[in-house]
């Protein structure tokens, strides 16, 4: 028996974008640039992927950039956009913390808001006062680590309210909870094909309608000059039937995953000394952060891992760091509590057996790396 | 019948490729990132890649990068190193040349070599002096409009000899002819899988040991910490299959181009009015830039494509900008000589009943074209 219960670090690849992207690279292989037969066929497909992700998004399909993904859409929308300041959060991904940091060397005013201890960003106390004049706010859409979803619509009134730019880091909401950038009051947006059961390499970009924006490097006229390279259609494409089918199912496979994470949740917290975080927070269903007292996570994991269940100790891209999670760290915990955190994240392949077999398993696994200390 | 001579825009996808891909988005969908036995997987798939592509360049495994793709691969190579001074060619793709220009601006001192009538940039007035202290050469390994060879190898030798740092665009060269990063003596070096009939969206940027680099921009520790994000990894799979196949055959593909490209060129010359480019330069085998006097390719390559053969009018990422293409005004065609350029170029897929097609409906196409002016 094997379980794949890391859904925020990437999910299998849908057989419907199996089949698309196959599609696409057998028969419209045409460069989308070429006026030519086989060029236009390509473009037909990328732009019928953007008219979908569009429509999915409340967008317009003019308003849909691709990229290489979400780590190149946000720096885009971080470096892109030419302001003075940047409003963000302490427990946002690397990509716009980074990129953040980065910028803040060279001179750029960066506020971070604070975070509530079940990890939902504050903007009670947003003091407009000290922003500079031309900001640009940057919070994430869903938490990567904790699940939390964070309060966009009402950062997005407020940013609007204030005259500030807004943009939101979606990679773990999209496909997972409805996503309207009207609704969000978004001038850009964040998200990856390949959390979506999509495939690698492929992001879009929202730039609402004249947000000003200057790429993060040159050459061809693709995507209206903000992002230059031979488009990847296959990967549009491939990214369109994700998110289409994700949407389709969303709210039947949220129906079925918060039941399975509540399940999940009330038999761990039976085991001792095991904790939920952000228990009471909004989260992201079938989405868990847990820590077992006295359990590092980084002797849990590879031993779950050989028992047949992968979860992870944090995110995907810092696993192999040994630094306690800047996110745990930031609503409180402790080095040695954020180092104790298990995330398990599970998707559209989870099965009633796997929510068994992880019941079954975790406790155990538990007890021997407690044993094992 | 439909005959693609456009290969220099991109090729069809090699079903080895396709194959390839295909076995990576079902069977290791894992995130490289991720400790866990899917992620495991991932990476052991994403580095065989490198392994691959490394050998077939004579590089080390370490010093090739995956990006999204050739553009992406020549801006970070420009922009990554520090250098005060940048030397560079006016027949470079608009990657380099607008990342040229844009750095230009911001205060760098741009020179550009000489290119000689057959399209070959000239070394042998190479003014040391004249360069600034850290100096980036960026030159092409081939041409993606009149497909001449450089000789990068006496550019690679003249930049060590006089510590300048070499960054090669090989977009049009890779899996075409010998690539050696230590024959040419690169420091750096850049293309992508879809010219060689791998997928779109994926390249390569060579960096040899040691050389400094920024990246573009910033997330997790991906490659090294340059091109940070959630690796591609089907892409990077098929880039490999792609060159190695298009390696493999490449003695023997280039026997059969070279005899194609010299029976159409042979074939169009007898068209009254028509001039071959570059004809004497050593040139990609199955590589023509042509013109037909007195016909606008604006009007002869819809009609070609009508006729049922896809060729092109310049480069397909300048493709539908009536300006005439900076290549061939470089070379010293007048605006008009430039706008009644066709570029022809053969590839893997090639037949004899396409040639022989080529060579037949080409002259109609003039003549029809003519009598319509």
């Amino acid at each position: 028996m094997r379980v794949y219960a890391n859904f925020a670090a990437t999910a299998p690849v849908r057989p419907t974008v199996l089949q698309a992207v196959t599609d696409v690279l057998s028969q419209s292989f045409g460069n989308p640039s070429d006026p030519g037969r086989e060029g236009r066929a390509a473009r037909d497909r990328l732009e019928e992927s953007r008219w979908t992700i569009a429509s999915l998004l409340q967008a317009e399909p003019g308003e849909i950039l691709f990229t290489s993904g979400a780590t190149e859409s946000c720096n885009l929308a971080l470096r892109g956009t030419a302001c003075s300041g940047l409003i963000t959060s302490p427990i946002e991904h690397p990509a716009v913390l980074h990129a953040a940091q980065s910028q803040k060397r060279h001179g750029l005013a960066v506020t971070f808001l604070p975070v509530t201890a079940d990890g939902i960003v504050r903007i009670q106390g947003w003091n407009t006062a000290s922003f500079p004049k031309t900001a640009l706010c940057s919070v994430m859409t869903a938490n990567n680590e904790l699940g939390t979803i964070q309060p966009v619509r009402e950062i997005g009134a407020l940013c609007r309210q204030h005259g500030v730019l807004f943009h939101t880091d979606a990679t773990q909401a999209a496909g997972r909870i409805p996503l309207s950038v009207k609704e969000i009051g978004a001038d850009l947006l964040s998200f990856s094909a390949h959390k979506m059961g999509g495939p690698k390499g492929i992001g879009v970009l929202y730039r609402r309608r004249g947000v000003p924006l200057s790429p993060l490097f040159l050459g061809g006229a693709q995507e209206q000059g903000f992002r230059p390279g031979t488009e990847n259609v296959a990967g549009a494409v491939g990214m369109a039937a994700a998110m289409q089918e994700a949407c389709r199912q969303m709210e039947e496979e949220n129906r079925r995953l918060s039941a399975m994470g509540d399940r999940l949740c009330r038999s761990l917290l039976t085991i001792e000394g095991a904790a939920v975080h952000a228990w009471s927070a909004p989260r992201l269903p079938g989405f868990l952060s847990v820590r077992f007292s006295g359990v590092r996570s980084a002797r849990l994991v590879p031993m779950l891992d050989r028992m047949g269940i992968t979860v992870s100790a944090g995110a995907a891209c810092s696993a192999g760091n040994p630094r306690p999670s800047h996110v745990l760290r930031a609503i409180g915990l402790s080095e040695a509590e954020a180092l104790e955190t298990l995330r398990i994240s599970l998707g559209y392949t989870t099965t009633e057996e796997d929510l068994a077999f992880l019941c079954q398993t975790l406790p155990l696994a538990v007890a021997r790396a407690r044993a094992l200390t």
